[in-house]
């Protein structure tokens, strides 16, 4: 049992694009790499098996608010961790509960101890403390779990920023002291990732860059953006932490985002990446082709019985047609909810394999600014 | 292309039980057999290849009335029919709509002419009479086709039974008569199930049998029961009707139901069986198992970490457990919906299949005795 190591394939010539592999004690993953979010242990609509062998996903996220809330953990811990509780037996991240604490929860107190919150399903009170959400982390039994941090809103001025930087870097000492002075629950190592905050000031987010960089952690990631800011603020910034975030640890961009952001985000050195935009806009008839963007609702699909898409492998997507897709959205059956979000999900993982094996074939740059101009049509 | 062919494999000794095969051009059936109901042309939750490989189902259903609104048969008959619109190429077995005008529609009213009634979706008006709903079926392009009928309501009078089990023999003429007139659209040979009615008259139930024994045709339904009628009436009409319906032909009881209802029906000389019980009590969260009825929602099985079902082969029913489930169900996700309809669709197939072995076996009648108090049992 040993601690997260990433090991460099290839570097892009043209830009900071990388390939490498992941290796937990769950297994291995190859980079870059799209996580699909199972809130609470389940990918929304779909299956074990189907992620596995219809979307091939390496790795996946749970949300450690939702999780908390139910099943709780004292049934995550008498199943033996999350793991085995789901069965998926691959490697498994856990956000904080921080930006869920933000956006969804009751009312909020933020102080230094931590935050307070109701929660959403029966409005009883809660804190969430670094500590405490190092606690939750560890009954969950994620190969990877996040630092609990502050995600700093889209239009916070300087100063707020600034000081709430300043209090998810303490959160942050805080978080690994507490991981420091427990041991890992289920045999297997559990990994700190830390998150660089500083929303849109270049200084705060080079600082905070720099202060996560200094913890030496197995991998960093990119917090605070994908909240609202123009996309240009995306790259800009994806870009800026990239450059001051160490070379040789995975770097991971939180909840990014569309296929076009995600090869862009790759090209600016982004390793991971995780969004529910597959799923959620899946369940709303909105597909990610290898043609470009379908809305499956359209009367056009009516009598168009081609596949999904046969443009990649995907039981799912090359055996049902759009017009059956179509039909089942119309009826809304469930059905629509489920080959949707496999398709859209087999569709993203595909992107990002085909980003790696271009960045090793060295060609990544000109196929990612063809690709992004295929991505982005509306069909 | 041939009629639908039946033969039978072996008769039990203490019932009326028999084990047998129905051919199509679609292929073949074991019977006893459990059909899934897909409404508008899938299994609610269920897609192609679960219903395949996980439920192992032979046939399945489709719902005139639905399909006929949704997508519409403009759209079917671009498509080629239904097995290529929603790619289930095994046999596909429709109703005739009938019972969705008399339970779903809006204001509907009953001439000799056929029904008008109101679609539940838009409000608008159509006409069902025996020839058109001939010529939908003529478009969906199932397998066996059933014939127009009116479901006499339980509860009817004696005089109202009467008039209308008329009504549904001169209909079933001119059901006849218009497949006489058309051709099958899709190159294979569609085959007409005519329906005994009379409600809860024996002297009635008789009469329809012998007017539909009397059209000859290669299997015969039983209708207008399991609409509210006590069990033992429901055990005693299904008795009466296959008396009088002939034995070289396969017999289906429509609408039925519990496990144990098909067990019994079983005895009683039933071949086919469909009911949306599985999937709509799986949604919520009533399973059927090899030990007995399990309301998953159920604190006990909070910290249930054995599969769902061990005692039969299906991935879902051992690879997911009762915890796990339970979870999915109180967190209102998808999967449960799923997961929930997988196990009992599998369930039932594996039951039908469990008493075609003990027909052929021999040992039927304790079996299903032994059987039948197991599956009642709540746990």
């Amino acid at each position: 049992m040993a601690s997260l190591k990433f090991e460099l394939h290839k570097e892009d010539n043209q830009s900071k694009a990388r390939a490498g592999k992941i290796t937990t004690d769950h297994g291995e993953i190859l980079t870059p790499i799209f996580m699909p979010v199972g809130t609470v242990g389940s990918v929304k609509a779909v299956n074990q098996q189907q992620l596995k062998n219809d979307i091939k996903a390496q790795i996946i996220l749970g949300n450690t608010y939702h999780l908390y809330l139910r099943p709780g953990t004292d049934v995550l811990e008498a199943a033996g961790g999350l793991h085995k509780f789901n069965g998926w037996d691959r490697p498994i991240l856990t956000d904080s509960g921080g930006y869920q604490v933000f956006s969804l929860a009751g009312t909020r107190k933020i102080k230094e101890e931590g935050v307070t919150f109701q929660s959403h399903i029966d409005g009883s009170r809660h804190l969430f403390s670094p500590e405490k959400v190092m606690d939750i982390e560890r009954s969950i039994g994620a190969d990877i779990i996040m630092a609990f941090d502050e995600c700093t809103p889209f239009g916070s001025d300087y100063n707020y920023t600034r000081k709430s930087m300043e209090m998810t870097h303490r959160w942050l000492d805080r978080c690994i002291k507490r991981l420091d002075e427990t041991d890992n629950m289920y045999g297997y190592t559990q990994n700190l990732f830390p998150i660089v905050q500083g929303s849109v000031f270049p200084d705060l987010r080079k600082a905070s860059c720099e202060y996560i960089a200094s913890k030496n952690a197995v991998g960093n990631a990119i917090g605070g953006l994908s909240v609202g800011e123009p996309e240009d603020k995306l790259y800009e910034f994806t870009g800026l932490c990239c450059e001051y975030l160490p070379q040789d640890k995975p770097r991971y961009l939180m909840g990014v985002g569309t296929p076009w952001n995600i090869l862009e985000g790759i090209a600016l050195g982004v390793d991971m990446f995780d969004c529910v935009m597959p799923t959620r806009n899946g369940r709303n008839g909105m597909l990610f082709t290898t043609e470009g963007v379908i809305n499956i609702k359209n009367k056009k699909w009516e009598k168009d019985f081609t596949p999904i898409d046969s443009g990649f492998e995907c039981e799912t997507s090359n055996y049902y047609t759009k017009a059956y897709l179509r039909h089942l959205v119309h009826s809304q059956e469930i059905l629509a909810l489920e080959l949707a979000s496999i398709h859209n999900l087999a569709f993203y993982l595909w992107l990002v394999g085909q980003a790696r094996e271009h960045i090793i074939a060295g060609d990544f740059t000109s196929w990612k600014n063809e690709m992004v101009v295929k991505l982005k049509t509306r069909l």
